[in-house]
């Protein structure tokens, strides 16, 4: 809200450690960076990557302005030379990425960054804001979409949002991963996405009587007129006033094309099938009936299942603050860095914690499908100098345990390689596609997955391999630098 | 990222019917809102209300451009004279709201908004969602701050916070609530708040060895000499490398002030008790302890029991989402309309889910200490042209359940009137504290309220009461509307 850019937008410890590489004399060192998360959020078995595009903005518009400088300077802590560093900061590396609105999958690079270490430092913390923040809604929407089974999903969880940009930037993600609509005007300006909405309480009650409300909005609004039913009785009022007013739009001559109600509180299953029968028996068989109310994936498929006759869903925020999940916990690990002969040296984080642990080296991933049903078999992680085909037969490695392997017969599989060029030497060398492209791009993502990989309860989760070249390293670098340190 | 002000950042709905209360000719009647929570937050006992400064930049700034116009002109479901009313449009009404860090209660009004419909309409999902993602943020860090027992609580969640507005106000909140800094350096600047951060594990991964990477730091950092000790193995290589530069420091004639190790991986309780020791060992007996690793008020609390040797707490994903409880719920619900005589009319929403019934008419809230204790007994909702004294006995009735009813005897008690004005004929009168007075006031709130009430587990809920006049009027009004319709 009240800043330019989102230039200071990085942990503090990025600028000191960005002033410690400067006095050591390693700013100008090379690494590669690694983004990815570990575990699919929501219990599920993918999840949607999301963010690219404010991501690509964020560092295009990278400036410390004379203000940030005299900002950093007042804390004591930075000298002139870093300060005067900064001042010219400009990203001047590359930026592989895996497309918005792809499926993915845990531990596979999901970007790479490869700069000068004190370039790289910066983006760190804002970087994985936008991109796990994004990630998490479009997973949490896709999961939602998916349960309600080609129903219309609209996204209206503004009010509930943690933030002005949750709400923008949420509203845009669950428009990547298939909701219809979003109530966020803004948002709707911003990425040309349609928007929705009717009507509030607010609207009911400030009229004398029910009636009087609907009458005037249908007089508006005739060609979307969907009345919220619940305000005093669904059953006793709502609905039977709601009938009243679509006769009086019959009679008046209007071919109503789009309209209905909207239940938005009581039991959903019970009230919407007597609902359905009192609009049917009245002899509006296509009137619409929406329902909001603390949905999600799980009680829409519950609804579903129990024969709720609804097929307009409105969900606030459960979707819009991925309510069981609430972060997409996507990490940035060195996984190399360039010595002074130019060859890139693997590094790897070992930890305490396994579950913790790097997969080392520069990497590029295969995404491996089946090349008769084309669903994805798995996701090949290789060293980013390996060549792979399909020509000859193939001997992967479960990257979770090593003993587990694949063996895939020549001309059996098909190959895709996941990472495309964002930014060559600073400049973007990418275009973010339009919103719906994305959008349709995700509903082709999800077409790939198996039915048993995308199960809103219990599925199967798909584990990356590595190749043989990337196991190997993996295994040394683990056994050296436990030996050594 | 994008936008100058919020001004379209509202649901769509709401211009649905702002156009509609000017097509009925409704758009001056004049009416009031109340903003409200239902439920506390985390299943606590209170929750501590944030974010009235952002609400008041966003009313300030409200500004339909000649852009917003044209989008809007382009959606075809508005006409010329709405679009024209838009140009002009502004706040002209009224604002109270109880100030930021202050605790509250479910069901009383946090702010009320007396203004003609037609702009109160728009206010209503940017409003909520400012108001709803600040306090629930505050909340949360309230209860880690207190399950901390007086160690110092460092957020540095912003990679996981729900996009960068999360990031930057949920650190804002996290202060107010009473952390001491925030690693979010845009936040620090913006509202000059304590910064804090140190080093990585790319820190360490970056130079050769461990040794190095820490001896580097602290040359030069050395008055804030905080470690990461976990890249490689904490207790065989971390720490004793720890030791060995706080040596090198101390011999070399610094005066180690501010300085210690920060574990961010395995059981923090026996890994932090075998890190004192090796560090007392080794004569630093006050060398820090910070750990982070998905800590929360739970975790913290069970850490200490177990007698964890930890004194600094940097929280991150739990407290900047709030992981368990993702939206604090508040709603915007019209409580009154003025007549064409200038009486204001209550009104109630009956809805068939009970926990839905709002509280009618323009009302006021009394906070009700015990004399003696200074301790907070519950809050009291009135009528807004109610003056009550603890001059004589006070009758006051359950709000959830009206047989429920408590006896004040005179001067047993005090009062203090909650809500404050903000806004007064669309001028702001209110200057928001810095954020530092603003987190003292929370401080201070937080004292004046028992201590079962703000147990992490199973605390005591206080339940506001009604004045016998307002509970008189709910119980008219609930049969009179249920009759109706």
């Amino acid at each position: 809200m009240k800043y330019d850019n989102l230039t200071l937008l990085t942990d503090f410890y990025a600028l000191t450690m960005m002033q410690g590489y400067l006095e050591t004399n390693k700013q100008n060192e090379i690494v590669v960076f690694d983004v990815f998360y570990r575990i699919n959020p929501q219990n599920g078995g993918y999840a949607i990557v999301a963010g690219l595009e404010q991501i690509i903005d964020y560092i295009k518009n990278i400036n410390f302005s004379e203000d940030d400088i005299l900002y950093l300077r007042s804390l004591n802590k930075f000298n002139e030379k870093f300060l005067s560093y900064l001042k010219d900061f400009k990203f001047t590396g590359d930026i592989y990425a895996i497309p918005e609105g792809t499926v993915v999958f845990p531990k596979e690079p999901l970007l790479t960054i490869k700069a000068p270490i004190i370039e790289a430092q910066l983006l760190e913390a804002c970087l994985l804001n936008i991109l796990n923040h994004q990630s998490l809604i479009a997973t949490k929407a896709s999961r939602i979409v998916l349960s309600a089974g080609g129903d219309n999903v609209l996204e209206f969880g503004l009010r509930r949002a943690q933030g002005p940009d949750a709400g923008i930037y949420g509203a845009r993600a669950a428009i990547i991963a298939g909701c219809s609509s979003t109530s966020n005007v803004l948002c709707g300006k911003m990425f040309n996405i349609p928007i929705s909405g009717t009507n509030a309480h607010s609207w009911v009650m400030s009229f004398s009587d029910e009636i009087t409300a609907f009458r005037e909005y249908a007089k508006l609004y005739p060609n979307s007129c969907i009345l919220l039913v619940d305000t005093y009785d669904t059953l006793n009022s709502g609905v039977p006033n709601a009938i009243k007013v679509f006769k009086e739009l019959k009679d008046s001559g209007h071919d109503l094309k789009f309209y209905g109600v909207r239940l938005d509180s009581g039991d959903l299953v019970s009230i919407s099938k007597k609902v359905r029968k009192q609009l049917d028996d009245a002899g509006f068989k296509d009137a619409v009936i929406s329902a909001s109310n603390e949905l999600d994936e799980n009680s829409i498929y519950d609804l579903k299942l129990k024969g709720a006759e609804i097929t307009v869903w409105g969900v606030g925020t459960n979707l819009i603050t991925s309510k069981d999940w609430s972060s997409f916990g996507g990490v940035y690990k060195l996984s190399a860095i360039y010595d002074n002969n130019g060859n890139s040296i693997p590094k790897i984080k070992v930890s305490n914690s396994t579950e913790k642990r790097t997969n080392p080296g520069e990497k590029k991933i295969y995404r491996i499908y089946n090349k008769d049903t084309k669903k994805i078999e798995t996701d090949l992680l290789c060293l980013s100098d390996e060549l792979i085909t399909n020509n000859n037969d193939l001997i992967i490695f479960n990257s979770e345990d090593n003993n587990i392997t694949i063996n895939l017969k020549k001309d059996t599989f098909i190959l895709k390689d996941l990472l495309v060029p964002i930014f060559k030497n600073g400049n973007c060398v990418y275009n973010s596609p339009n919103i719906l492209d994305i959008q349709q791009h995700c509903k082709e993502e999800l077409e790939s997955l198996s039915y048993d990989n995308k199960k809103i309860k219990n599925p199967d989760i798909i584990t990356i391999y590595l190749s043989s070249k990337l196991n190997n390293l993996k295994k040394d670098m683990l056994k050296r630098v436990i030996d050594k340190n």
